[in-house]
């Protein structure tokens, strides 16, 4: 079975908005064994949609449109495909009046162009929308099914998976389970290689997914229940974690290093600290983002400056007039003082050269020391040499840097 | 003229991207006055292409696609061009050395798959690819202009911004001149019932682009030079500033809040300092996304446990105990220690509760103070009520922080 993404709004031709609708669709499509082909994108001009109709209907067995279901004249999507499929619209009571009670607990009134948004193609599967005025429908019509979802990300998020991935599930006869592995420090090729034959299974499939510097795999099978699909899904699972060993921090489509980072923290009873420099706060801005950091984190500093770097974290002058600023020596000597000034389990300490200005012949732009240390007074570093621009070369230094703390715990 | 955008590459048919090269292309053909009524997606296949090709070129005049031009099999877009127009590729020495070249300067081997990224349909106009690989081609064939872009968004933009944008100003004859006025604190209804009628200028015209908590203001003209167009802008550009004084931080499509701070604190040689608790660093870390940050700002603690808060910041234990970690005695007392531990002329203290757990009916989340003092011993405090997740609260907060700062320097 294959399907077509039709995105109607002018507001998309003119790119004041990406279309992150069609994005989060085709994850969808694939997830429930829907094959997608083309995508189109058209604005809100009847013609042009209808021709855009015409076409996909030639090309694909399911169309799903996304917007002009909106109480305004230039909202046209249910009136062109009703059009297109012979049948008239038909006021349904039941969603006018969840419309109107919509505007009642927001203490609005109802304007009277919304009783449009109620005038449903007849006979029509009516979705109804949780969050927003406009109701979805899904028309059957000539062997080709028309599902017509609002355009509002959170609107259309909602209103597909509460009903259309069942109704599509059941179309394709397949149920498609998948768990998501989530891996950092090594790059898409390498993984590639790494894994060898087993990016090759056919039942259950491997595929891969790259950030710069994380990589998800997703394994995904076919089954009748979650039981079985976890009875189908260990041996590759199982393969995967024997080849790359804590390479794979943690298990989850929304999961990420600082939540794994903050989850092995939590679990040990231990604290860390951070001191930055090139950074610039960034690895405690991630590490805080999780929400219940405060058990694992009292206290960062950012010293930009050398004599910050004296004062705060205690770091002899001869020895930054000795190695300089950026050098693993002092990456070890923040880690320590920032551990000793917090008084916390781990201490990391940051310094690199951002850009794009800064770097030499010797230390170039994209050159970082991390170093980390512990209660058991065992130090160590890590020396990156980062491409890319300044946010990059920082974004990927602060991962790097917590990434280095859940291996730490690890031990 | 119309034009239609055609992304070629299965990963965005699987929803692994978004297809955010649509929106960037979108928003230059409408500044250059190319119309565009259709956009494709469509993946990595000859036929399908070639079906796409057919019916972009039925219904626009430029086509312009993105992806498709690498090293692999998979890579066929110029192929399929070529042969849609007629035309046979030939090998580049040029676009070929500026491969190797790039190759070398990497330290790298070029591989064998490479040279077929110089091979270039016959006649064309070469775009040169100064951030990879693949260089870009436009063919007129057929009284249609067809445009090969690279998929790697870095690469597209800055070949169609140094090359396209031009070549497609040259064929409209409209040269569409553009001052964006970036405006920080004002809600986007709130701004355009502040601009009433300055709305709706029909020349220059006006429009809003809005992200959370800023906006955008567009002012357009077309005109044949650019002294012509600053003459035209003018009077429009005035009266937005004269409406919203201050609420303007600064002009330019890529300029942003964090870089009127630096350059703000740089002209005035002002030296900032950020103690950060909800926030956990943000504030200094989008500080430091600036490169040359380190000339103004050498020093940010994260306070984020009461301990801290004593220690490094020297808070009263009683403060603490009589108005809560969360109060506006805090901010101040936060940004006050900060000043004084990092002997700079301006203190941050940022102290809130960003969710989503934490919150109480006296202080819920989303309650927010600043503190900010000033080697005058002035000091001010703002109060804050945010809506929404844990991350857009602290984003938020992280720029009002941000932008106090800014507004302290002007007084």
């Amino acid at each position: 079975m294959t399907a077509e993404i039709i995105a109607v709004g002018t507001e998309l031709l003119l790119g004041q908005i990406a279309n992150t609708n069609a994005q989060f669709l085709s994850q969808k499509l694939s997830e429930v064994g829907v094959s997608s082909y083309f995508q189109t994108v058209v604005g809100d001009n009847p013609d042009r949609l209808k021709s855009a109709l015409e076409i996909a209907a030639n090309r694909a067995d399911v169309i799903i449109t996304t917007g002009g279901l909106g109480p305004t004249a230039d909202d046209l999507t249910k009136e062109i495909i009703a059009e297109f499929c012979g049948l008239d619209l038909v006021l349904d009571e039941e969603s006018l009046k969840s419309i109107e009670q919509r505007f009642a607990r927001m203490g609005k009134d109802m304007a009277e162009n919304n009783v449009k948004q109620a005038e449903m193609p007849r006979d029509c599967v009516i979705l109804k929308n949780n969050h927003g005025t406009a109701p979805g429908a899904i028309v059957e019509c000539n062997e080709k099914t028309f599902i017509m979802l609002p355009g509002p990300p959170f609107e259309m998020k909602s209103m597909f998976n509460e009903h259309v991935y069942h109704y599509l599930a059941k179309k394709t006869g397949e149920v498609i389970f998948s768990k998501h592995l989530r891996v950092f420090g090594i790059g898409e090729s390498d993984l590639e290689m790494k894994l060898g034959d087993v990016m090759k299974s056919e039942n259950p499939t491997i595929a891969m997914y790259a950030k710069p510097g994380e990589v998800t795999l997703r394994i995904t099978t076919m089954a009748d229940d979650s039981a079985t699909a976890e009875r189908l899904l260990e041996p590759l699972k199982s393969k995967v974690y024997e080849t790359l060993g804590d390479m794979v921090y943690g298990e989850g489509e929304d999961y990420s290093l600082q939540a794994a980072v903050v989850d092995k923290l939590k679990q040990h009873k231990l604290k860390v600290s951070f001191a930055e420099s090139c950074t610039g706060g960034l690895a405690a801005a991630k590490l805080t983002k999780i929400a219940g950091a405060s058990e694992v984190f009292d206290c960062g500093v950012v010293t930009y400056s050398n004599e910050q770097k004296e004062k705060l974290l205690n770091v002899p002058r001869e020895m930054l007039e000795k190695f300089g600023a950026v050098s693993k020596e002092m990456a070890i000597a923040m880690a320590e003082g920032v551990r000793e000034l917090a008084n916390s389990d781990i201490g990391v300490g940051i310094t690199g050269i951002a850009g794009p200005g800064g770097g030499t012949e010797e230390k170039p732009v994209g050159l970082v020391y991390i170093g980390i240390c512990d209660n058991n007074g065992k130090t160590e570093y890590m020396e990156l040499n980062l491409a890319g621009e300044r946010e990059i070369i920082r974004e990927r230094t602060a991962m790097y840097a917590l990434d280095m703390v859940r291996r730490k715990i690890k031990e």
